[in-house]
């Protein structure tokens, strides 16, 4: 028979087992801390019908859709959890319960020119509020008070939460005359990082803003220093306009307000070089970088949005959300040397027989070790015991019960540490007390370790 | 602005969040004892080359993908687990330990006919051991044990998991000198539960089935009995063939072996009529029906396979596995109401204040329940409290933790039961100590209940 190769997509991300692990237990600790703070599970189509879900886009978006029709149906493969989201919501506003919490693990497709990093298929961890009518500012300091648990939960305590507020944008910039060319100088700030601050004045010239605007600018999103300062430096300005002040006070309350939620300062940092998209987001914005790797750029931002939608429906919607995109994060983490090495699968032990006639003997005792909540794998293939050894030693478990004929006979069990190789025979309760324990740290481990600062 | 109508695509299931929590919980029982055999977990991309992906398939399969170009790219949306684990093994052997142990729970894409109860995206909930070249007959045992502990532990204790082999089947065809329609009577034979046994004679007797095997063979697959009787049965057909007598034995041996894995007696019965699919299946086969909706037909499936990779692979792999369709299950289950009422979200408390006041006494309370690994949902928008109690009412939690003026005073909380409506005045570590206890009932409960039998 021909055979053909086994192969798969370019720009699609495919796991083995050991990292496959480490990638499901930092999406359990996404899922598990967005459930702790009563956000329901939402689950959409990774199909939409094309009509609706580009109803909002163009452009770039549009381009990079995975578009087809099956029948006559034109169909499309979701490139976000947001615009899904928005459809959702205004399919049942009558049914939902309102401020409407919601969290979506899922993946999306966007089909970008293939680069390292990038992938065409990918997971977005995506949490929101959505209000009817209006929203309080406390969700956005929820929303802020989410990102620092999730990233402390994954074992980090690097990184920061960077804040601003796009009201202070827009008013700074009406200060300056600059009103209507907000959206523009936006744009180009949101690339400071990446193109830096020549090529920023250089735009910001081309745009024909006067010489003394581009360095108010720069000065401006320049501008460093503790929350305070940043504050202090704010109203030193002495901006009169509505939007300016209106921000400024939401920024504060903010800060405040994470303070009840536990979030230590130093976590958190007022940056008024971050814009985030374009029209989108009208409040509070959020950016996360990892001092470990600050060439991800953001690796978990969002912010307050005063329409979701718009296209959809009448009613006003607002609300405040961020989204992680994890299978990039994962490969960021991955390459800096991040994630710790897994087993290749969740579970303590392997147990092993000595020969054929244990086999029994294995199979009741990684059953009374899954009743004890202890994952457990047994060996039953008929090969030497070197093999088994080989097996248990390949999938990455820490322990390895072995049982033989003097343990089958009197209810015991050798339990020897794969890694110092260190062995002892305990009795079968006992076994089950050791390991509860062992499997109760594996499993609060993080599957990440920073990088020594 | 013209608003586009929001709505999804016919055939696809999106839930709202009630049924979303109950959805979430029964895969998250079926992915934690998946886990707790110590199965790898594998995520394949939802998307595959069409040449690879439909290297095997043909015929109604192929018809029902969905699949288009995106530029030069011939793309199919995968339609089950097994064809992607197929290629994934063949494509990793060399970084592979076996027998490789993995599950996949993910969702597939079939454009059927649309009709009530089938869906064209759905998740299947697969597990299964490969082993390389050979593969001991104790695992066709783990993976029965493991239909039963997933079952159990939804909370069902009527259902039945079939039991039958293929190689029985083969050589009792055999015996009755049709070896050469083998194939095409079995797939009469595996329609018995859909079109009854005339139809089934009919159609035998169109194959040119002597009338006195047709009766052999309707008895045979009619038979019924405890398990020793139905072995007891097949010893005393005298069948002297190979695989008759093999299949036989192996029968034996995996009803033996189950015993090991603490499945009981009750829940297996040796079911000479079932067949499932075709050519792929060689030795045990599994079906599962549950005692409350017969109607359902099998609600996981699965069997023994001789080669896995014959389309990419040279190297043989046998496998044993099986498969639950999830999201058609959980329509049957909330058809037959056995789904209980969940709430919205996954946390026993809403903690509310009565006044703008106690806003950040409320952030603290509900900060403090997370850290004691107490899901719970605050909520502070600036509302008359009887819209803060509804809001507690609507989502379903359990309890309200109500936090006024005197309490946030004196450091306590009013615990309201959401049903009863009682309400008690705790301290704040007695109130930890209370929701703490019932969110672990909470998580504990199965979200099934069955009909009284």
């Amino acid at each position: 028979m021909i055979k053909t190769t086994p192969r798969i997509l370019s720009g699609f991300m495919e796991l083995l087992p050991s990292r496959q692990v480490a990638f499901n237990r930092i999406k359990e600790i996404i899922k598990t801390t967005y459930e702790s703070f009563g956000y329901s599970p939402l689950d959409t189509p990774a199909m939409e019908l094309s009509e609706v879900l580009l109803a909002k886009a163009g452009g770039e978006t549009e381009k990079q859709i995975y578009r087809f029709t099956k029948g006559d149906t034109d169909i499309s493969m979701r490139f976000d959890l947001t615009v899904p989201l928005a459809r959702f919501v205004s399919m049942h506003q009558g049914e939902l319960t309102f401020p409407f919490k919601r969290y979506q693990i899922g993946k999306v497709y966007r089909g970008e020119r293939a680069q390292k990093g990038r992938y065409r298929e990918f997971y977005q961890c995506d949490i929101d509020v959505i209000g009817s009518e209006t929203l309080d500012i406390s969700y956005d300091a929820e929303v802020l008070a989410i990102i620092y648990r999730v990233f402390s939960r994954l074992g980090l305590s690097r990184f920061k939460i960077k804040l601003n507020n796009r009201r202070i944008l827009k008013g700074f910039f009406a200060s300056l005359k600059l009103e209507d060319k907000v959206t523009e100088v936006l744009r180009i700030i949101d690339k400071l990082d990446k193109i830096g601050i020549d090529n920023v004045k250089a735009e910001l010239q081309k745009l024909s803003v006067a010489e003394d605007a581009v360095d108010k600018i720069l000065l401006f999103v320049s501008q460093k220093g503790e929350n305070d300062e940043q504050l202090s430096f704010l109203r030193s300005l002495g901006i009169d306009d509505e939007n300016f002040n209106f921000g400024v006070e939401e920024l504060e309350k903010v800060l405040d307000l994470t303070s009840f939620y536990g979030v230590p300062k130093e976590n958190v940092s007022i940056s008024l070089n971050i814009a985030r998209g374009l029209d989108y987001y009208t409040g509070t914005v959020y950016e996360t970088e990892l001092t470990d790797i600050p060439e991800a750029g953001s690796v978990c931002s969002g912010g307050r949005y005063d329409d979701l939608t718009g296209f959809y429906s009448d009613k006003k919607m607002p609300g405040v959300g961020v989204s992680i995109g994890l299978t990039r994060l994962f490969s960021q983490l991955l390459d800096k040397g991040m994630i710790k090495p897994c087993a290749c699968v969740n579970a303590v032990v392997a147990v092993l027989p000595v020969s054929e006639s244990e086999k029994e003997s294995v199979l009741s005792f990684a059953e009374l070790l899954r009743r004890n909540k202890i994952n457990a794998v047994s060996f039953t293939e008929d090969k030497k015991f070197k093999a088994k050894m080989n097996y248990a030693n390949k999938i990455g478990v820490p322990f390895a019960a072995i049982i033989g004929e003097s343990e089958a006979k009197s209810n015991s069990v050798v339990i020897k540490n794969m890694q110092s190789g260190e062995q002892n025979t305990l009795s079968v309760a006992e076994a089950v007390d050791f390991l509860g324990a062992e499997n109760k740290e594996l499993l609060s481990e993080s599957p990440l370790c920073e990088i020594a600062g």
